[in-house]
């Protein structure tokens, strides 16, 4: 964050730094909480864990995120926006001929970080109450975000029979490689699945 | 387990219902590790649990198993060669002209507490380092023998280009469909999936 260089109102000078300030350190800590859960899972993921990566004081980390589901949903939820965004503003023409560059994207969204992360929420929440709710919402909504994004980048006419299905089929496709790649790096085989279902995927699509 | 019905040699009389018992005892063990696991995650699965679940001592399962980590990677396997048994039982003749009907019993593999219970292990073993080896090792065994049986049911031809590749993407899409399940019943869009992609894979195959 630079330093103040206008002074023509103290009462804006003021302000406007000190919001700047909480977004920041509000994105620090989301950032810190994904890192967090993805290395640590949901057992080792606590709020003052996540304040000391963040270099941020328990307080004010409580002070934006009152409770441990707060901030975790949030912070997958913040990383999952910032993916899709990401993600949309690399094909700004959508597909364009290129269908297999926008498979291989969509399933990048599930072998790294993220994926890690939101998976030990949806597993921690499978077992806490408190929790369940809150990840169940959470999944519909990214859920809901991604299907719409994969079905404008592979320009997938939806009101044709079979395609809603073949999207939600492919980013379950998706889903599972993420899985896959948990243990062990499981990139060669699945550029080969990539390929292979990106070619099925053109067939069915046109 | 029946009552000693021989008595033509007290050695043999005494032997073989001592192994009868022991079996017994493992496969209750085994069968309570994965419903534990299931249930209530790694974090709240213990040998002294699943013990008393069984109706166990806590000696008799640590005779069966000395370790954590023995009994649930052993229940995880075990349960998994029930259950491809039992899918080979389905379709003696293959897939006889049903790959729909394939596809759909392979999916329910990854839909039921076995499902549950190895994601369980699968994300503790991303953050444990002494059960990840074990369970890295264990998926990919599992893992080869989920793609044999399929490559078998699909009567699908690996020597031609791509047949390989299109199952492998098949079980991933199962692995998915699997996790999407996890916080909600998800059996309606899983139905639609299904037959969409069935039909792909069916003239994929061809």
């Amino acid at each position: 964050m630079g330093a103040v260089t206008t002074d023509n109102s103290v009462d804006r000078a003021d302000r406007v730094p000190k919001q700047d300030r909480s977004r920041a350190t509000r994105q620090r800590l989301l950032e810190a909480a994904v890192a967090c859960l993805a290395e640590h899972g949901w057992a080792g993921s606590t709020v003052s864990v996540v304040a000391e990566r963040a270099g941020v004081s328990r307080g004010a980390a409580q002070h934006h995120f009152p409770t441990r589901e707060d901030l975790f949903t949030a912070a997958v939820e913040y990383v999952a926006e910032e993916r899709s965004t990401a993600l949309r503003a690399l094909f700004p023409q959508g597909a364009a001929g290129d269908r297999r560059a926008v498979v291989a994207a969509l399933v990048d969204l599930y072998t790294g970080p993220l994926f890690r992360a939101a998976l030990h929420l949806w597993v921690a929440a499978s077992n806490e109450d408190q929790l369940r709710p809150r990840v169940t919402e959470l999944e519909a909504r990214v859920g809901r975000e991604t299907h719409r994004i994969a079905v404008d980048l592979l320009a997938a006419d939806e009101s044709r029979p079979g395609v809603r299905e073949t999207v939600q089929g492919l980013l379950d496709m998706a889903r599972g490689l993420g899985l896959a790649n948990l243990l062990t790096d499981d990139g060669g085989r699945r550029e080969g699945v990539v390929a292979q279902w990106a070619a099925l995927l053109d067939e069915a699509l046109d």
